[in-house]
């Protein structure tokens, strides 16, 4: 798995889910057709007199998930950038997406804005396999992959409580005790179970 | 359609994007299951290590969507409880969500914390259809619809050109003329086109 990859199945997926912010701080979510991925690239385009159109000028951070026939979830977060070019854009895409043309006849299209996102960070979280597999990735300009779930420091005391619980039996033996982290859910349960505050939040 | 079929749609989706504002005042988005839904009320659960529990505590409002075979889209915008008596939900959960054994085994299922979604705004907008429709619905203790798109008023001099635009053909003569809402997509282009102003946002 790679960045392009996990781009590659959202396109695929293609009706995914666009998440933004509204003017007053909440989330709203809609579903949203990838049209293009290429060269680790996303583009989709919406409406001008639409909420999300609005939403994306005044905040342009957008967080993206779909779920394929496989149980595989990708999340995109990233930047929204509006394109110039708009009509070569909006040709593009309906040219590639001739789908749309039923929606959006004739000069009709021109009512559509391209964007792209060009940079972010993306968790690839497959479900249909035991143990469940995770992994992430940055693309573009972003160079940081934000840590989730948890680790297990040197205050171990190798007494096994937590290894025992995980649902995913991804904690091995060690000094200290150690955390697979792709196959963790993030649940938590080692965490609570750990006698000794030995394990604590990645990132925190 | 109505509020209660809309919900039964994300509970037959079942794995739906659930939206969320994090602590950087920035969107997250994931795949939920729906796991019940009853008596206008929609319910989840989520494993008290993961950023989206804490974003949950912190900031109740979470927008929640998904897309069926039939190209319905169901879209709620609703504030998520953390409800109480957690094993009873937990296990009325696992017992009507069977798969979620192979997740979470035995005990380790006690680290999720079921949520629900009591009241909230919901929209449908069936894409299968042409024209495309659309319908908007409260529950539980939401009384107001948030209007959206666009409507046409009485300085309308009748000169069609929104009409002929209108990509979904949403639009009839009148006095003023008017904006079929059921079957419009909210593109804009009737405002744009309008020569005189007379079409405005609703809600504005």
């Amino acid at each position: 798995m790679n960045a392009q990859r996990c781009l590659d199945i959202l396109r695929k997926i293609k009706d995914v889910a666009f998440a933004t912010v509204n003017d007053k701080g909440k989330p709203e979510v809609r579903i949203i057709d990838v049209m293009i991925v290429e060269q680790e690239k996303l583009y989709f385009c919406t409406g001008r007199g639409k909420d999300f159109y609005r939403q994306l000028l005044e905040h342009p951070d957008v967080a993206v998930t779909g779920l394929n026939k496989a149980f595989q979830m990708v999340r995109l977060s990233g930047k929204a950038e509006k394109l110039t070019d708009q009509k070569r854009w909006i040709d593009r895409i309906f040219e590639e997406n001739p789908v749309m043309n039923g929606v959006y006849p004739g000069e009709s299209r021109y009512i559509l804005e391209p964007f792209c996102i060009e940079s972010g960070e993306l968790e690839f979280f497959d479900l249909g396999k035991s143990p469940i597999c995770r992994e992430s990735f940055v693309f573009g300009e972003e160079k940081n992959i934000k840590q989730k779930g948890f680790r297990i420091i040197d205050a171990c005391i190798g007494c096994g409580k937590c290894m025992r619980g995980c649902p995913q039996q991804c904690i091995t033996k060690g000094t200290p005790f150690l955390i697979h982290q792709e196959h963790c859910l993030h649940c938590g349960l080692c965490f609570e179970n750990c006698p000794v505050q030995a394990i604590v939040r990645r990132g925190a």
